[in-house]
Protein backbone atom coordinates (compact mmCIF):
# COMPACT_ATOMS: atom_id res chain seq x y z
CA UNK A 1 0.00 0.00 0.00
CA UNK A 2 0.94 3.21 -0.96
CA UNK A 3 0.84 4.84 3.02
CA UNK A 4 0.93 8.66 4.44
CA UNK A 5 3.22 8.73 7.45
CA UNK A 6 3.05 12.91 8.84
CA UNK A 7 5.49 13.13 11.82
CA UNK A 8 7.36 10.58 9.97
CA UNK A 9 10.93 12.03 11.94
CA UNK A 10 9.25 12.15 15.02
CA UNK A 11 10.04 9.18 17.75
CA UNK A 12 6.75 7.53 17.09
CA UNK A 13 6.66 8.33 13.51
CA UNK A 14 10.07 6.56 12.73
CA UNK A 15 9.62 3.53 14.33
CA UNK A 16 5.95 3.55 12.26
CA UNK A 17 8.14 3.98 9.26
CA UNK A 18 10.62 0.94 10.27
CA UNK A 19 7.74 -1.08 11.16
CA UNK A 20 5.48 -0.23 7.82
CA UNK A 21 8.42 0.01 5.27
CA UNK A 22 9.05 -3.53 5.32
CA UNK A 23 6.03 -4.33 2.97
CA UNK A 24 4.70 -0.57 2.24
CA UNK A 25 5.52 1.96 0.43
CA UNK A 26 6.19 4.89 2.70
CA UNK A 27 6.05 9.10 1.76
CA UNK A 28 7.16 10.45 4.72
CA UNK A 29 5.63 13.79 5.48
CA UNK A 30 7.09 15.84 8.13
CA UNK A 31 7.62 19.87 9.03
CA UNK A 32 11.25 19.92 7.46
CA UNK A 33 11.82 17.10 6.50
CA UNK A 34 10.74 14.04 4.25
CA UNK A 35 10.00 13.50 1.09
CA UNK A 36 7.33 15.88 1.59
CA UNK A 37 6.37 19.08 3.99
CA UNK A 38 3.21 19.97 5.45
CA UNK A 39 2.36 22.61 8.11
CA UNK A 40 -0.94 21.03 9.46
CA UNK A 41 -1.93 24.49 10.99
CA UNK A 42 -2.01 26.10 7.67
CA UNK A 43 -4.99 24.70 5.41
CA UNK A 44 -2.93 25.92 1.91
CA UNK A 45 -0.10 23.88 3.26
CA UNK A 46 -2.55 20.77 3.43
CA UNK A 47 -4.17 21.64 0.05
CA UNK A 48 -0.58 21.28 -1.40
CA UNK A 49 0.09 18.34 0.37
CA UNK A 50 -2.32 16.22 -1.05
CA UNK A 51 -1.79 18.04 -4.66
CA UNK A 52 1.69 16.65 -4.60
CA UNK A 53 1.15 13.32 -2.90
CA UNK A 54 -1.84 12.22 -5.20
CA UNK A 55 -4.41 9.43 -3.93
CA UNK A 56 -3.02 7.55 -1.23
CA UNK A 57 -4.60 4.30 0.88
CA UNK A 58 -3.56 5.39 3.73
CA UNK A 59 -3.01 8.07 5.89
CA UNK A 60 -1.19 7.90 9.24
CA UNK A 61 -0.45 10.79 11.58
CA UNK A 62 1.72 10.88 14.38
CA UNK A 63 2.00 14.47 14.97
CA UNK A 64 0.98 17.44 17.08
CA UNK A 65 2.26 19.64 20.15
CA UNK A 66 0.09 20.77 23.26
CA UNK A 67 0.26 23.30 25.65
CA UNK A 68 1.65 22.21 28.44
CA UNK A 69 1.35 24.51 31.74
CA UNK A 70 -0.51 24.89 35.24
CA UNK A 71 -4.69 25.56 35.29
CA UNK A 72 -4.20 28.89 37.31
CA UNK A 73 -2.24 30.40 35.43
CA UNK A 74 -3.20 29.19 31.42
CA UNK A 75 -4.67 31.59 29.17
CA UNK A 76 -7.43 31.06 26.25
CA UNK A 77 -4.36 31.37 23.85
CA UNK A 78 -2.30 29.20 25.48
CA UNK A 79 -5.30 26.49 25.32
CA UNK A 80 -6.39 27.48 21.88
CA UNK A 81 -2.62 26.61 20.75
CA UNK A 82 -2.89 23.26 21.72
CA UNK A 83 -6.28 22.92 20.35
CA UNK A 84 -4.94 24.92 16.94
CA UNK A 85 -1.57 22.13 16.83
CA UNK A 86 -2.57 18.37 17.91
CA UNK A 87 -6.01 18.86 17.44
CA UNK A 88 -7.16 20.91 14.21
CA UNK A 89 -3.84 19.87 12.63
CA UNK A 90 -5.25 16.16 12.76
CA UNK A 91 -8.76 17.25 12.08
CA UNK A 92 -7.61 19.03 9.01
CA UNK A 93 -5.23 16.70 7.62
CA UNK A 94 -9.16 13.99 7.67
CA UNK A 95 -11.26 16.95 6.23
CA UNK A 96 -8.97 17.53 3.27
CA UNK A 97 -6.99 13.96 3.26
CA UNK A 98 -10.60 12.13 2.80
CA UNK A 99 -10.93 13.46 -1.10
CA UNK A 100 -7.33 11.89 -1.59
CA UNK A 101 -8.21 8.00 0.49
CA UNK A 102 -8.94 6.03 -2.09
CA UNK A 103 -11.82 4.09 -1.11
CA UNK A 104 -10.77 0.35 1.30
CA UNK A 105 -8.20 3.30 2.88
CA UNK A 106 -7.98 4.21 6.72
CA UNK A 107 -6.68 7.23 8.59
CA UNK A 108 -5.02 6.51 11.79
CA UNK A 109 -4.28 9.28 13.87
CA UNK A 110 -2.31 9.83 17.04
CA UNK A 111 -4.17 10.17 20.90
CA UNK A 112 -2.37 9.37 24.44
CA UNK A 113 -2.71 7.98 27.43
CA UNK A 114 -3.68 11.88 29.01
CA UNK A 115 -6.84 11.35 27.51
CA UNK A 116 -7.96 9.40 30.28
CA UNK A 117 -5.25 9.76 32.50
CA UNK A 118 -4.55 13.36 33.43
CA UNK A 119 -1.34 14.02 34.81
CA UNK A 120 -0.27 18.15 36.48
CA UNK A 121 -0.20 20.97 33.76
CA UNK A 122 -1.81 18.31 31.22
CA UNK A 123 -5.39 20.18 31.00
CA UNK A 124 -4.81 21.18 27.53
CA UNK A 125 -3.19 17.36 26.57
CA UNK A 126 -6.32 15.31 27.95
CA UNK A 127 -9.15 17.90 26.43
CA UNK A 128 -6.83 17.41 22.80
CA UNK A 129 -6.73 14.14 23.24
CA UNK A 130 -10.00 13.45 23.95
CA UNK A 131 -11.65 15.48 21.42
CA UNK A 132 -9.46 13.73 18.70
CA UNK A 133 -11.33 10.21 20.56
CA UNK A 134 -14.53 11.63 19.74
CA UNK A 135 -13.80 12.89 16.28
CA UNK A 136 -12.79 9.49 15.59
CA UNK A 137 -15.70 7.75 17.07
CA UNK A 138 -18.39 9.98 14.98
CA UNK A 139 -16.10 10.11 11.70
CA UNK A 140 -15.88 6.43 11.08
CA UNK A 141 -19.88 6.45 11.26
CA UNK A 142 -19.97 8.95 8.57
CA UNK A 143 -17.00 8.14 6.55
CA UNK A 144 -17.94 6.12 3.28
CA UNK A 145 -16.09 3.37 2.81
CA UNK A 146 -12.75 4.30 4.53
CA UNK A 147 -11.86 3.70 7.85
CA UNK A 148 -10.75 5.36 10.91
CA UNK A 149 -8.84 4.89 14.02
CA UNK A 150 -6.29 6.65 16.59
CA UNK A 151 -3.69 5.11 18.61
CA UNK A 152 -3.18 6.02 22.31
CA UNK A 153 0.05 5.65 23.55
CA UNK A 154 1.59 6.00 26.95
CA UNK A 155 5.10 8.06 27.34
CA UNK A 156 7.26 6.33 25.07
CA UNK A 157 10.52 4.89 26.19
CA UNK A 158 12.85 6.39 23.88
CA UNK A 159 11.20 10.28 24.99
CA UNK A 160 11.63 9.02 28.48
CA UNK A 161 14.37 12.13 28.64
CA UNK A 162 12.62 14.52 27.55
CA UNK A 163 8.83 13.58 29.35
CA UNK A 164 9.48 11.25 31.78
CA UNK A 165 9.15 13.86 34.62
CA UNK A 166 5.63 14.02 33.41
CA UNK A 167 4.34 10.93 33.39
CA UNK A 168 5.57 9.95 37.00
CA UNK A 169 4.84 6.49 37.84
CA UNK A 170 3.89 5.99 34.34
CA UNK A 171 4.88 2.69 32.58
CA UNK A 172 6.29 3.28 29.00
CA UNK A 173 6.03 1.56 26.00
CA UNK A 174 8.76 1.19 23.69
CA UNK A 175 8.20 3.08 20.43
CA UNK A 176 8.52 0.09 18.20
CA UNK A 177 5.69 -1.77 20.33
CA UNK A 178 3.46 1.35 19.51
CA UNK A 179 4.13 0.99 16.02
CA UNK A 180 2.46 -2.29 16.05
CA UNK A 181 -0.69 -0.36 16.91
CA UNK A 182 -0.49 1.81 13.50
CA UNK A 183 -0.11 -1.81 11.69
CA UNK A 184 -2.90 -2.92 13.34
CA UNK A 185 -4.86 -0.49 12.04
CA UNK A 186 -3.75 0.10 8.74
CA UNK A 187 -3.76 -3.48 7.54
CA UNK A 188 -7.09 -4.56 9.93
CA UNK A 189 -10.75 -4.33 9.94
CA UNK A 190 -11.41 -1.43 12.69
CA UNK A 191 -13.35 1.18 12.23
CA UNK A 192 -13.58 3.72 15.17
CA UNK A 193 -11.49 2.22 17.27
CA UNK A 194 -8.76 3.96 19.60
CA UNK A 195 -6.08 1.47 20.35
CA UNK A 196 -4.64 2.06 23.75
CA UNK A 197 -0.26 1.08 24.11
CA UNK A 198 -0.79 0.72 28.16
CA UNK B 1 -25.19 31.24 47.55
CA UNK B 2 -24.35 33.36 44.41
CA UNK B 3 -24.79 31.58 41.64
CA UNK B 4 -23.55 32.61 38.05
CA UNK B 5 -25.55 31.46 35.37
CA UNK B 6 -24.04 31.67 31.88
CA UNK B 7 -26.79 30.86 29.14
CA UNK B 8 -29.49 31.94 31.49
CA UNK B 9 -32.37 32.45 28.63
CA UNK B 10 -31.53 29.03 26.64
CA UNK B 11 -34.11 26.31 27.26
CA UNK B 12 -31.86 24.39 30.19
CA UNK B 13 -30.48 27.77 31.33
CA UNK B 14 -34.42 29.17 32.08
CA UNK B 15 -34.75 25.40 33.91
CA UNK B 16 -32.02 25.87 35.77
CA UNK B 17 -32.39 29.28 36.46
CA UNK B 18 -36.05 28.47 37.77
CA UNK B 19 -34.99 25.37 39.82
CA UNK B 20 -32.06 27.18 41.68
CA UNK B 21 -33.73 30.61 42.26
CA UNK B 22 -36.07 29.00 44.64
CA UNK B 23 -32.69 28.87 46.79
CA UNK B 24 -29.73 30.64 45.86
CA UNK B 25 -28.98 34.33 44.23
CA UNK B 26 -29.18 34.11 40.57
CA UNK B 27 -27.15 36.73 38.65
CA UNK B 28 -28.14 35.45 35.07
CA UNK B 29 -25.88 35.81 31.89
CA UNK B 30 -26.40 36.00 28.33
CA UNK B 31 -25.28 37.40 24.77
CA UNK B 32 -27.74 39.78 24.89
CA UNK B 33 -30.07 39.35 27.72
CA UNK B 34 -30.30 39.02 30.97
CA UNK B 35 -28.78 40.98 34.52
CA UNK B 36 -25.03 40.96 32.87
CA UNK B 37 -24.05 40.48 29.21
CA UNK B 38 -21.12 38.05 27.53
CA UNK B 39 -19.14 36.83 24.45
CA UNK B 40 -17.50 34.15 25.75
CA UNK B 41 -15.25 33.60 22.28
CA UNK B 42 -14.17 37.80 23.21
CA UNK B 43 -11.34 37.49 25.98
CA UNK B 44 -12.16 41.23 26.86
CA UNK B 45 -15.67 40.75 27.51
CA UNK B 46 -15.44 37.67 29.80
CA UNK B 47 -12.66 39.37 31.98
CA UNK B 48 -15.75 42.51 31.45
CA UNK B 49 -18.23 40.59 32.74
CA UNK B 50 -15.87 38.95 35.87
CA UNK B 51 -15.30 42.48 36.66
CA UNK B 52 -18.71 43.34 36.94
CA UNK B 53 -20.01 40.33 38.86
CA UNK B 54 -17.30 40.10 41.00
CA UNK B 55 -16.77 37.25 42.81
CA UNK B 56 -19.50 34.14 42.78
CA UNK B 57 -19.79 31.02 44.51
CA UNK B 58 -20.87 28.83 41.83
CA UNK B 59 -20.32 29.35 37.92
CA UNK B 60 -22.89 27.44 35.65
CA UNK B 61 -22.54 27.55 31.42
CA UNK B 62 -26.14 26.39 29.41
CA UNK B 63 -24.30 27.36 26.25
CA UNK B 64 -22.46 27.08 23.58
CA UNK B 65 -22.99 26.13 19.66
CA UNK B 66 -21.57 23.70 17.29
CA UNK B 67 -21.07 22.88 13.88
CA UNK B 68 -23.41 20.30 12.26
CA UNK B 69 -23.05 19.04 8.47
CA UNK B 70 -21.68 16.00 6.82
CA UNK B 71 -18.26 15.33 7.45
CA UNK B 72 -17.53 14.90 3.25
CA UNK B 73 -18.41 18.54 2.68
CA UNK B 74 -16.80 19.69 6.10
CA UNK B 75 -14.10 22.44 6.17
CA UNK B 76 -11.72 22.96 9.14
CA UNK B 77 -13.12 26.63 9.21
CA UNK B 78 -16.40 25.34 10.28
CA UNK B 79 -15.06 22.65 12.30
CA UNK B 80 -12.98 25.63 14.25
CA UNK B 81 -16.23 27.60 14.44
CA UNK B 82 -17.28 25.12 17.18
CA UNK B 83 -14.19 24.65 18.53
CA UNK B 84 -13.82 28.34 19.34
CA UNK B 85 -17.58 28.49 20.55
CA UNK B 86 -19.02 25.68 22.77
CA UNK B 87 -15.34 24.85 23.98
CA UNK B 88 -12.98 27.52 23.81
CA UNK B 89 -16.03 29.46 24.98
CA UNK B 90 -16.54 27.68 28.40
CA UNK B 91 -12.83 26.77 28.64
CA UNK B 92 -12.50 30.67 29.01
CA UNK B 93 -15.27 31.54 31.45
CA UNK B 94 -13.10 28.76 33.95
CA UNK B 95 -9.50 30.15 32.67
CA UNK B 96 -10.77 33.61 33.86
CA UNK B 97 -13.29 32.88 36.31
CA UNK B 98 -11.52 30.44 38.72
CA UNK B 99 -9.84 33.81 39.76
CA UNK B 100 -13.27 35.23 40.91
CA UNK B 101 -14.89 31.78 42.10
CA UNK B 102 -14.57 31.85 46.05
CA UNK B 103 -12.78 28.48 47.54
CA UNK B 104 -15.41 25.80 47.55
CA UNK B 105 -16.98 27.19 44.96
CA UNK B 106 -18.07 25.00 41.63
CA UNK B 107 -18.46 25.05 37.99
CA UNK B 108 -20.63 23.51 35.97
CA UNK B 109 -20.28 22.75 32.41
CA UNK B 110 -22.66 21.18 29.74
CA UNK B 111 -21.67 18.56 27.70
CA UNK B 112 -24.23 16.38 25.94
CA UNK B 113 -24.72 12.93 24.72
CA UNK B 114 -23.29 13.38 21.38
CA UNK B 115 -19.83 12.75 23.44
CA UNK B 116 -20.58 8.88 23.35
CA UNK B 117 -23.28 8.66 20.89
CA UNK B 118 -22.68 10.52 17.75
CA UNK B 119 -24.98 11.73 14.96
CA UNK B 120 -25.00 12.03 11.13
CA UNK B 121 -23.70 15.46 10.98
CA UNK B 122 -23.03 15.63 14.20
CA UNK B 123 -19.20 14.82 14.31
CA UNK B 124 -17.82 18.36 15.29
CA UNK B 125 -20.50 17.92 18.23
CA UNK B 126 -19.10 14.77 19.39
CA UNK B 127 -15.02 15.98 19.54
CA UNK B 128 -16.35 19.63 21.05
CA UNK B 129 -18.53 17.67 24.30
CA UNK B 130 -15.82 14.94 24.32
CA UNK B 131 -13.28 17.54 24.45
CA UNK B 132 -15.16 19.30 27.50
CA UNK B 133 -15.07 16.09 29.28
CA UNK B 134 -11.91 15.51 29.29
CA UNK B 135 -11.09 19.10 30.40
CA UNK B 136 -13.41 18.55 33.30
CA UNK B 137 -11.76 15.30 34.14
CA UNK B 138 -8.20 17.11 33.92
CA UNK B 139 -9.10 20.32 35.56
CA UNK B 140 -10.71 18.80 38.63
CA UNK B 141 -7.35 17.81 39.68
CA UNK B 142 -5.65 20.82 39.34
CA UNK B 143 -8.65 23.16 40.30
CA UNK B 144 -7.14 24.04 44.63
CA UNK B 145 -10.15 23.63 46.56
CA UNK B 146 -12.78 24.51 43.88
CA UNK B 147 -14.65 21.64 41.98
CA UNK B 148 -15.86 21.30 38.01
CA UNK B 149 -18.47 19.38 36.75
CA UNK B 150 -20.57 18.85 33.69
CA UNK B 151 -24.12 17.72 32.65
CA UNK B 152 -24.18 16.13 29.58
CA UNK B 153 -27.84 15.99 28.80
CA UNK B 154 -29.63 14.04 26.19
CA UNK B 155 -31.95 16.20 23.50
CA UNK B 156 -34.54 17.82 25.54
CA UNK B 157 -37.97 17.54 25.15
CA UNK B 158 -38.64 21.23 25.25
CA UNK B 159 -36.11 21.87 21.86
CA UNK B 160 -37.58 18.59 20.14
CA UNK B 161 -39.47 20.87 17.40
CA UNK B 162 -35.57 22.07 16.48
CA UNK B 163 -33.11 19.21 17.26
CA UNK B 164 -36.02 16.03 17.04
CA UNK B 165 -34.65 15.36 13.94
CA UNK B 166 -31.32 14.69 14.56
CA UNK B 167 -32.01 12.65 17.26
CA UNK B 168 -34.28 9.84 15.79
CA UNK B 169 -35.30 7.44 18.19
CA UNK B 170 -33.53 8.88 21.03
CA UNK B 171 -35.21 9.65 24.18
CA UNK B 172 -35.19 13.20 25.61
CA UNK B 173 -35.11 14.60 28.48
CA UNK B 174 -37.57 17.06 30.08
CA UNK B 175 -35.45 20.50 30.89
CA UNK B 176 -36.27 20.64 34.56
CA UNK B 177 -35.01 17.14 34.92
CA UNK B 178 -32.02 18.14 33.13
CA UNK B 179 -31.86 21.40 35.84
CA UNK B 180 -31.72 18.40 38.60
CA UNK B 181 -27.86 17.52 37.55
CA UNK B 182 -26.77 20.71 38.08
CA UNK B 183 -28.36 21.49 41.35
CA UNK B 184 -26.57 18.61 42.50
CA UNK B 185 -23.07 19.35 41.02
CA UNK B 186 -23.69 22.88 42.84
CA UNK B 187 -24.51 21.25 46.39
CA UNK B 188 -22.79 18.01 46.37
CA UNK B 189 -19.03 17.05 46.81
CA UNK B 190 -18.55 16.01 43.52
CA UNK B 191 -15.42 17.13 41.39
CA UNK B 192 -14.44 15.84 37.40
CA UNK B 193 -17.91 13.78 37.10
CA UNK B 194 -19.76 14.25 34.03
CA UNK B 195 -23.99 13.90 35.26
CA UNK B 196 -25.48 12.09 32.28
CA UNK B 197 -29.30 13.00 31.61
CA UNK B 198 -30.34 9.94 29.29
Amino acid sequence: MKVMVVGASGTIGRAVVENLSRDHDILRVGKTQGDLQVDLTNEASVTRLFAQSGKVDAIIATTGSVHFGPLAEMSSAQFDKGLQDKLMGQVRLVLIGQHYLKPGGSFTLTTGILTQHPIRTGVNATAVNAALEGFVLAAANELQGQRINAVSPTVVTEALDKYGSFFSGFESAAADRVALAYRRSLEGIDNGKVYRVW
